[in-house]
């Protein structure tokens, strides 16, 4: 029986690779897939195609922040625009999530030890990224001994598999690996098409079209 | 105006009395409520009258882990039945909920980072408790540095005033400071009383039998 695994699965690029690794590193996949207020199902309903298209289990967590903090989640504020790619990463954005991946890990962790699990997989990256300090490989060094010293199940590993590369490098491995990026789905934005100037529009363009592809 | 906190409140002794040890602090406190699938919601019920009574604002936070993995979740297995009170903290019992308290502080984190808050206070006990690996001082150093690294209020301190004391010096605590320690409760079970014979009303009883009080 092969070894189980936790993927934190958002419906975008990073995650969708991050399920076709761990699949093709043989793991049993598992899927979290998270509706935290987002500003818009788009990514939910895309994060689902992805699950079932790769043929894993997936479970959809509802979560309400009262609080928000944050332009993802508080339509009030409107998103900010990336004038250039230099200015991305500098900085944190208003679209930060206070402890957005703190609690994603911490429910993932739960999982993983009520099935046995043995890692959680999340497609942290702190490279083609926005500066959020929860995609930085420190933070998982961190969160992997609350997990040595907090539970039950203390030998669960958490794998990043694509904290240290370029956007190009991501998109290449996921091509590489046949995972479904098409599908998935970047913009903040829960428009028809993407709106292009968000952050993550944005590197994810860089992305492909240092590929050579335009989207 | 007064450094806000946010206080995690289960309507138990521990928390209750953390609630007015950090209000004595001149904390403003927050409390937040966890409705996390437990088996019965008198607990719940207690820590909203324990926070109306301290007069501190509340949030009930709605959370549901299909996966449960414990018996205080899932009512197909019986809740343990605690001989001795010598038995108590070796080993993990099946109450333990997979990362519980890692769930719980990703979401205080989330809400003391969104409205500005200096401090998160868990009535955790590593002396007179059930033996969750969540409850030790060793865990708690490992979230503070979780928060360090992942958060951008990275400075925000997790305080668990009781982690070293027994149940006897909460209670004289809380009896100092006038927490409503009759409101609490701390039965695994919703019963009209408390069983009595779950770790919870054990160790509670112990603390107050060794203070002279006959529960």
């Amino acid at each position: 029986m092969s070894k189980k695994a936790i993927i934190l699965l958002s419906g975008g690029l990073d995650s969708t690779t991050t399920l076709y690794y761990a699949k093709n590193k043989g793991y049993q996949c598992h899927a979290l897939i998270f509706d935290y207020g987002q500003r818009h199902k788009k990514e939910i309903v895309q994060g689902v195609r992805v699950a079932k298209l790769a043929k894993v289990s997936y479970q959809i967590i509802k979560i309400k922040l009262p609080w928000k903090g944050s332009s993802l989640l508080d339509t009030r504020y409107s998103l900010p625009v990336t004038r250039s790619l230099k200015t991305i990463g500098k900085g944190i954005p208003s679209t930060y999530v206070p402890a957005r991946n703190t609690i994603f890990l911490s429910f993932a962790l739960s999982y993983a030890e009520a099935i046995g699990a043995k890692a959680i997989f999340i497609g942290a990256n702190a490279v083609d990224f926005s500066g959020y300090p929860d995609c930085r490989p420190d933070y998982y060094k961190a969160f992997q001994a609350v997990i040595k010293k907090g539970v039950k199940a203390a030998r669960i590993q958490v794998k990043t598999p694509l904290i240290k590369m370029t956007k190009a490098q991501i998109i290449r491995l996921g091509m590489k690996l046949k995972a479904p990026l098409d599908l998935t789905w970047s913009c903040y934005q829960g428009g028809k098409k993407p709106c292009g100037v968000c952050d993550s529009c944005r590197l994810r363009e860089k992305g492909f079209s240092s590929l050579g592809i335009v989207l």
